[in-house]
C-alpha cells in the first residue's frame, strides 16, 4: 500500500492516525471523462492522485462553468471533500480528463483528522491559499485581459499539457473551460485561422504558429 | 484590554498563548481614506477590528484595483498578514473607508500561534474558505453578469452600508471597486439617470427609484 506517499503530512501524523487512514481509504479508478464529484449534491471526500488528470471547475446556478486547476499525479483534491468546511458556498465539479487513478479518504475520516493534527490543518490551509491564488489569477484574466490573448494562453496550456500541437477538443469544450460561449470561441478561433496561426478541421485544433500565438498572450 | 473578545477563538488558546497575545496586541487607529496594508510591500499583521469599515482590494501588477470584501466590527483580517502563509501568492491592500480602530497582532506572534494551536489553525481554514467564497461570487458576477446589473447591485450594496439613497461617490471610485474604467461607469450611470433611477450631481449620485433599481439586478 503506497498511501504514505501520496499523504501529503504523513509522516507528522500519530501511528494511530496512520493507521485510520490505512483501514479507511479506497482506491478508485476514474476512466476519462467520469464526473467524480458534483457540486454540492455530492461529499466524495479527498482525493490522492497516484495518475492521471482531474479538472476541478466551478458550476453557476445556471449551469455555467469554467475551470478553476487541474489535477495531476501527487496532487490532492479538497474541494471534493467540501461538505466538511462549513465556509466553502460554493459549488465546484471535478472531471477525470484522463484516465486516473486515486485513493479516498472519506470525509469524516479527513474531517477528524483536520480536527486532530495541527500539521494536517496548516497543510489545508496551505492548499486554500493556493487554490485562492489560482482564483485570484482567474479574476484578474477575466477582469483584465482581453479573450483573444486568454484563447491563446488556453491553446497554449492544453499543447503543454497533451504534448501535441494537434488539439482534440470541441469549442463548447473550450468555451466551457474559458466559461464562455461557443459562438464567441467560435468566432476567435475562425480570427485566429485567417492570421495564420492555427488549423481548424473537424474535432481538431491544429496550432501552426505556436511563436506568433505565445507573442499573441 | 478588550481584546479577548476580539480574538475569535480566545478561549481555545493556552494561557501562555493569551499572554503571548495580550503582550504583543497593539491597538492602532487609522482615520478614513487610510491605506492600513499595501500587498507584497507589507506585512502588517493579522489585524481585529474594533469598530470601523475596511476594504480588502486586490491589485493587478498594473495597477488596477478590485473590491473583494469588507471587514466590519469583530471581523478579523487576514491578508494583512499574508507574509506568514507561503502559498498566497498574490497582493492584496487594505484601506479605512471609515475611522477604523484595531488591534494589531505582529505576523510573527500570528504564526507561531497558527503553528502551535490547533483551534487557530482551524479558525484560519474557515476564514480562507469563506474570503475563498466571496472570489468565487466575484467570479460568477464578472463572467456571467452583465454590467448593468452588477452596478445596480453595487450602488444598492452602497446604499445600505451608508444607509443612504445619497452616495457621496466618485465614478472613478465606483470603477475602482468594479474593477472597471470611469468611463464605463459614467455610461452606465448617465443610462441610469435617463432611466430616472438615479439622479446625478456633483460628487454624488442619488437613488431615486429603488425598487426599479432592485429588480433590475
Amino acid at each position: 500500500m503506497d498511501l504514505s506517499t501520496y499523504f501529503p503530512v504523513w509522516k507528522a501524523l500519530t501511528l494511530e492516525q496512520q493507521e485510520l487512514l490505512t483501514r479507511s481509504a479506497v482506491n478508485r479508478t476514474a476512466p476519462k471523462g467520469t464526473i467524480v464529484h458534483r457540486g454540492s449534491a455530492d461529499c466524495v471526500g479527498l482525493l490522492l492522485i497516484r495518475s492521471g488528470q482531474l479538472r476541478v471547475f466551478y458550476t453557476s446556478e445556471d449551469g455555467r462553468e469554467v475551470t478553476l486547476y487541474r489535477l495531476f499525479e501527487h496532487d490532492v483534491c479538497l474541494f471534493s471533500a467540501s461538505c466538511t468546511m462549513r465556509s466553502i458556498q460554493f459549488d465546484t465539479t471535478v472531471e477525470a480528463e484522463k484516465d486516473t487513478d486515486f485513493w479516498v479518504i472519506p470525509p469524516a475520516v479527513f474531517k477528524q483528522l483536520m480536527e486532530q493534527s495541527l500539521p494536517v490543518a496548516n497543510y489545508v490551509n496551505e492548499l486554500l491559499a493556493s487554490h485562492f491564488s489560482d482564483a485570484m489569477w482567474l479574476i484578474e484574466q477575466i477582469m483584465w485581459k482581453s479573450f483573444d490573448k486568454r484563447l491563446a494562453s488556453f491553446l497554449l496550456e492544453e499543447s503543454a499539457l497533451e504534448e501535441s500541437l494537434v488539439l482534440k477538443i470541441t469549442h463548447e469544450k473550450i468555451a466551457n473551460h474559458m466559461g464562455s460561449a461557443r459562438e464567441v470561441v467560435t468566432r476567435m478561433l475562425r480570427y485566429f485561422q485567417s492570421e495564420n496561426l492555427v488549423k481548424l478541421s473537424r474535432g481538431s485544433i491544429e496550432i501552426v504558429d505556436e511563436k506568433r500565438l505565445r507573442a499573441l498572450q
